[in-house]
């Protein structure tokens, strides 16, 4: 349903530059997308600590931890994993609006969701492939989830029974396959810190 | 449905403590419901705008913009509005979680729907019952829309065609009927910086 014409938008009285100065960075999404046991969510709260310890704002939203509230009504099928996506999207953009970096950490398998996910926060949106082969997940396997999903227990899991799609112009490719949370978090430490300076192109 | 057991819940690092320090207070939700007209949308952003030239982080959410993005797909049954509430509510205890004070003008008409807000937000939720009579309410009229619920061109309107439920143990009363908006900014700026303060018992 579209909005109603009803509706209208009034506006936030505090500009965005005003916020930037307060912070002392840009807003923006950074969005972490990858199989399970790619590591996502252990760099997303690892990025969030790093950054605020170097004096960011920054939050970071999980799949897991959106599950038990916002997103407590929704299910794994194609058309509830999307829905998922979608509402993250637009709390991520609020938090980008806000003034913070939203680190999300979200497996988002379908390209289309992801792209919608760049239209909702509007050229602040930073798509990084946290990238490791399917047999080192699946040998990690933080939940045993891929062991519940290759007995059938678990079903539409992410490369095993429901595809995965690769970003194709991904911002960033983190591949920890073989790197260490540390050497990844520097190379995410060093972009977010770049990308999100004032006066930086988020999109250059 | 319930979330799966499979879901764990990862820990941010950043300890809240640490978060008030940094922000020089404590985040929260501070919820303004009242009718249409009453005030709590201006009240909400003059509200944003007066904490953050006090160095304060805050961010405010109305119904009229979360209408155009997260709840896009959301009518005005009894059963939508109260989705809407719920979709609010939570995002509003991850920006009270992040350290903000999060300021949410939303009519939100049921009872019941603030109550399960209040659960999200752990302790950390201030109803405000921004009051104004129905007849001061219709003749500022600001969106036009008594009208048309008089006419019959718009259902569900509260307090018209639907019911308002009045908060009966609000946290604060702002009644607009006849105050300025920059009284009752007043009234709300001082609440808010009393039971913000770091140390301060929020639920007190």
């Amino acid at each position: 349903m579209d909005a109603s014409p009803d509706i209208t938008l009034v506006q936030h009285r505090v500009l965005t530059a005003e916020r930037e100065a307060a912070h002392g960075h840009q807003g923006g999404v950074v969005w972490l997308t990858g199989l399970s046991g790619a590591g996502k969510s252990t760099l997303a709260f690892a990025l969030e600590e790093g950054l605020f310890r170097r004096g960011m704002s920054a939050y970071a939203l999980d799949g897991d931890n959106l599950r038990h509230g916002l997103n407590s009504d929704l299910g794994f099928s194609h058309a509830d994993r999307s829905e998922n996506i979608r509402r993250v999207g637009h709390v991520a953009a609020l938090f980008a609006d806000a003034g913070l970096v939203c680190i999300c950490a979200f497996i988002s398998p379908y390209r289309a969701d992801r792209a919608a996910v760049g239209e909702a926060a509007r050229g602040r949106f930073h798509e990084v492939y946290v990238r490791a082969d399917l047999a080192t997940c699946e040998r990690r396997d933080p939940k045993g989830l891929y062991k519940k999903a290759r007995a059938g227990a678990v079903h539409n899991f992410t490369a095993i029974s429901d595809v995965y799609e690769p970003p194709e112009h991904p911002a960033l490719v983190v591949d920890t396959t073989a790197a260490s949370v540390e050497d990844s978090l520097r190379v995410l430490m060093d972009y977010v810190e770049a990308k999100f300076a004032v006066g930086a192109n988020q999109s250059g």
